[in-house]
């Protein structure tokens, strides 16, 4: 016997979808173990979302075991949490590029393997999509199944209750896994969360792993098992009698199932493929499963860079702060002075830099859970009784509440604070994560004042002036580190008014937020040309200093707006408009920022460069334009 | 003893807040009745949201004699039932200017009256501001009330669970009323509906007059009734037993309450002022309450114009088709030969005119309730499976799914066609419903094509070219008549080409969509002066016809844009950034559009006129620009 076939991987085994088969199921539990090790090895250089994929690693296999991921449709909810499945798929080798640039997406992408069913980033959208899916088979008459996966902090949005409540009275076959790990992002609120909670700790839970097994067993193979639900119905209602939230929407429940246990998975998994009507199977998992630094702090493993695989030190160079840490700290300062200063979560505290404010004022910190809609409306109403709500949001996650924006903040004029997290490039994220709309969908609305910082200092000055003003007020930052190692002096900040950094001629350089040290470069490099370009730090989107519009016209005939947001509707659009509101002519401007397409992931970095947004690309571009003159 | 003594009404006694309390109990049904008089004799000329309003007189009755307007917070969710809320707090004697250009409002207005605690006009939005005046008056420590009144229609959206998961842990005091009338603006679906129409048919209901006397009965006065609910826990659950999802989200349900009994509502209100936590009362009323036409087609007379009193007949002037008719009468057709079509309406398949397609194609008409961002990840969810879903939605409710636009439809490309109805202007129900943001919130989204025709045929057309297009399409239409008596001839619809009407010169006008009728008024005017202005269909919102701005521009040096879009992020600015990148220099340009401003209620022509945008506004405001060069 050699040595080569005692340590033969189950892992090796799978290169393409529907491999899983091959696996004896006795030898599922060790290939889980596999791709764990194989998971954090790569993770440890890569980073990714740690936490959630090693706690879906049985469910995921039981998956791939029951379902044919080629024809059936499994729907992942947020999707970060299908790594496992990328695995499955024939992804295995390029694990290693995962979430860098032109490499392995950390989300499931249709066309990067035709076993994604649906793209998803944000939250709660997989029940609707996978509905969507089970009634295109319902009229084609075609037979694939169709399943979402949920997970317990998703299931508090509010288009994953739309969908339920969709679903419920479908009579539709579908089927919605609810991986129920105890956490969202930060940590879950709400009754739904409250509910799920009762239930772990209940009778119920306690009996559940004997109590499925029981009502399966009754079950003779091959009969419907809703038929079965209804003939023990005191039996099984009893037991499941915290499931009875989904029952009331109208899905056959099961559940909890143990989610590390692939016996009963596989057991749940193969009796209910053929169940009719929408059914939900609640699923119980532990969030970093296996890898014991992840299971005992699984919010600091949620999405990590790179660590020390054998200690979970998470890898860091010292640096500045981030703008969110100045965000956070700033606001818990000015809360101490200003009793009316409340602060709004959804789900993302820690993320936002808001865990300090948590400490200090816990009464008014409020985390809404996932539910970035009512965490609008819910400050409105604060707002219309007095209060100064600052809701600290990603800006792609703040896309959910456009409709809120304008029609309960801005059209009642509220003084309700949108502290714009994560604007422009978030890097590894990717597409569904990117903050370059922000500027397009809240730039036109209203009332608002939205005000963009190039630094730190600025920020901070921003957030005490957007406590001063009395309507609806924006402030936009990007996922960095802010330039200064301190912060010691206030800029004056008044609405409406540019700062122009350097009064030269010919070509200005209009600088919309932190792009400010790629336009820096750019104007240096200019001036080795012998050029010396006028370069403005816009502060206001909006309103957008006309003054300053007017002045860089008739000083400079070429001009060029800096953003990392998108061209259409963004800064660069809207400094266009005013010049021609003002009567100006015979400039050329142009405008640097994002053309009309979905930005990959990457290092921030390398998608400036892509794109031609760092200091060399735009100034190629620049000298280019002036050639043309 | 007078004649006018034995006819003096109770509403005479009604001039401002809390007047009613001057009202003998035993007098309130005889004031019901007035005001139901006083609404239908008004409405009649006025026309109004008339079923809803007749439907929940006594409810407001009883909240107004058990609390004070002025002190505690109403939250009106959607707000149009309001009325009786508005002839209670003062505003009887403008009555009948309701809905009309400057006079009272048919939704609460915060700067109409200090009773109206918020402005709504967009659904379910009522749990989420009332939490937030909530956790206001705790932080303040006073002791106002709050109560949120919503509809069963208006519950399904998720915004109103995101508010009731919230709410439910919040240990926070408030009264949430579900005034139940069994329909939505059309008809209700989904499983909570299924639940409350369970509710209504069952066993619970039929007792539940005696049953909720019963309970409160057996509360001492002045007692907490939660601890009533704990000690007769067994009992109450079984009579409440479909009261359970609201209960198992952590709310004391009580109900369901007859809304027409005032003894009942009061006797409920009274004893449950109270009460500690988040309370749901569930109150049964009926739509269009003694009025028998409207009772029984309260769809009919949910949004009503002027009508005949006697025999209920709706006012009506001999026209031609709407283009809500014309797009349901198209898609209609064309989903006869292709069967990949499918629509999906959101509670408005009448009012988007997808009635007959219900009719002929049941099982490929989707009717998903309020619940806009669900109808959109759906919608994708077929798309996805090679269907061709057309989501047919009033331009202010598309609001609710920009994040889903993004992420689930343009950032897969999926060909998903949203037919935007009611955009631009909507007259009567004002700001919270002017169609005035799609082209801002949509036109700078990647991959999106959007066309907007300037008549009925080109609507036709535009539709049929949606089908044989591949990606995201968005087609914008006005509530009104098309221009066409018959549509007989349709034109050719190049994608991202414009039709020049006239090729004139020095002058151009470029029209985006419906203002066509008052462009052609605004070259006629033009051309009495001597000019040959060039008028141009743009019929593409995005892509532009850059072939088009190129024309134009060298051949006219006064160029016009109109539109009825907002003017940041509309169709203007789309066109000068578009005439910036093509490095035209040395033209000017005006966009008629609405300035940064929310657009009151009015009827079309008049809010047309009042902005300056009717042929003769604009033809002003020409000759100003004309002569100023």
């Amino acid at each position: 016997m050699k040595d080569g076939v005692i340590l033969e991987r189950q892992l090796d085994k799978i290169n393409k979808a529907n491999d899983i088969k091959k696996v004896p199921s006795q030898m599922l539990p060790v290939l889980a173990q596999e791709i764990r090790s194989f998971m954090l090895e790569n993770m440890a250089h890569t980073g990714g979302h740690l936490a959630s994929n090693l706690g879906i690693v049985e469910l995921t296999l039981a998956l791939h075991y029951c379902f044919n991921p080629q024809k059936d449709r499994i729907v992942w909810d947020v999707g970060h949490q299908a790594y496992v499945h990328k695995i499955l798929t024939g992804r295995k080798e390029n694990f290693n590029t995962l979430r860098q640039l032109d490499g392995l997406s950390g989300f499931p992408k249709p066309n990067e393997s035709q076993c994604d069913a649906f793209c998803a980033g944000h939250s709660s959208t997989s029940i609707s999509a996978a509905l969507g899916m089970a009634k295109a088979r319902d009229l084609l008459g075609s037979d694939e199944r169709i399943i979402a996966v949920i997970g317990d902090g998703s299931i508090t949005g509010g288009l994953a209750y739309e969908g339920l409540n969709n679903a419920g009275r479908s009579n539709t076959d579908m089927i919605v896994i609810l991986n129920d790990n105890e956490m969202s992002i930060s940590s879950n609120v709400g009754a739904v969360s409250k509910h799920l909670r009762d239930l772990r700790t209940g009778k119920a839970y306690l009996n559940a792993k004997e109590g499925v097994h029981r009502m399966l067993d009754k079950v003779p193979y091959g009969r419907k098992i809703d038929k079965a639900i209804e003939t023990v119905k005191d039996g099984v209602k009893y037991l499941l009698v915290s499931g009875i939230i989904f029952e009331e929407l109208g899905f056959s429940y099961i559940g909890p199932v143990d989610g590390h246990n692939l016996d009963e998975l596989i057991n749940v998994f193969e009796k209910i493929k053929n169940l009719k009507g929408p059914v939900l199977v609640h699923v119980k998992t532990v969030k970093g499963k296996g890898y014991r630094f992840a299971e005992k702090l699984p919010w600091k493993y949620h999405g990590v860079g790179s660590f020390d695989l054998q200690t979970g030190t998470i890898i860091k160079k010292a640096s500045n702060p981030s703008y969110s840490k100045v965000f956070g700290d700033t606001l818990t300062e000015l809360a101490s002075v200003n009793k009316k200063i409340v602060a709004i979560s959804a789900a993302m505290i820690s993320g936002t830099g808001l865990d300090g404010f948590q400490a200090k004022f816990p009464k008014r910190m409020f985390d809404v859970a996932i539910a970035e809609q009512h965490a609008v409306t819910f400050a409105a109403g604060l707002a219309s009784r007095g209060f100064i709500p600052f809701f600290a949001v990603y800006s792609t996650f703040l896309q959910r509440a456009y409709d809120q924006i304008v029609h309960d903040v801005c059209l009642q004029n509220l003084h309700v604070i949108l502290a714009i997290d994560r604007a422009g490039i978030v890097g590894s994220d990717g597409e569904t994560h990117q903050g370059i709309f922000d500027i397009s969908f809240i730039a036109h609305v209203p009332n608002m004042v939205f005000m963009a910082p190039s630094n730190g200092s600025e920020l901070k000055a921003m957030i005490k002036k957007a406590v001063d003003l009395d309507c609806p007020v924006s402030i936009r930052y990007p996922r960095d580190n802010v330039p200064e190692e301190k912060i010691d002096v206030l800029p004056e900040i008044e609405v409406g008014k540019a700062e122009i950094i350097n009064n030269g001629e010919e070509i200005a350089v209009i600088c919309c937020g932190t792009m400010m040290d790629k336009c820096s470069d750019l104007c240096e490099r200019l001036s080795k040309d012998g050029y010396n370009p006028m370069l403005v730090n816009a502060r206001f989107i909006k309103p957008i200093d006309l003054d300053m519009v007017k002045t860089v016209c008739e000083k400079c005939q070429f001009i060029f707006t800096v953003e990392d947001n998108l061209k259409a509707g963004g800064f660069g659009s809207i400094f266009e408009s005013a010049a021609y509101d003002l009567g100006i002519k015979d400039v050329t401007i142009y405008n640097f920022a994002f053309y009309d397409k979905f930005i990959e992931q990457g290092t921030r970095e390398l998608l400036f460069k892509r794109y031609g947004l760092d200091g060399e690309g735009m100034y190629l571009k620049v000298k280019e334009i002036l050639g043309k003159a």
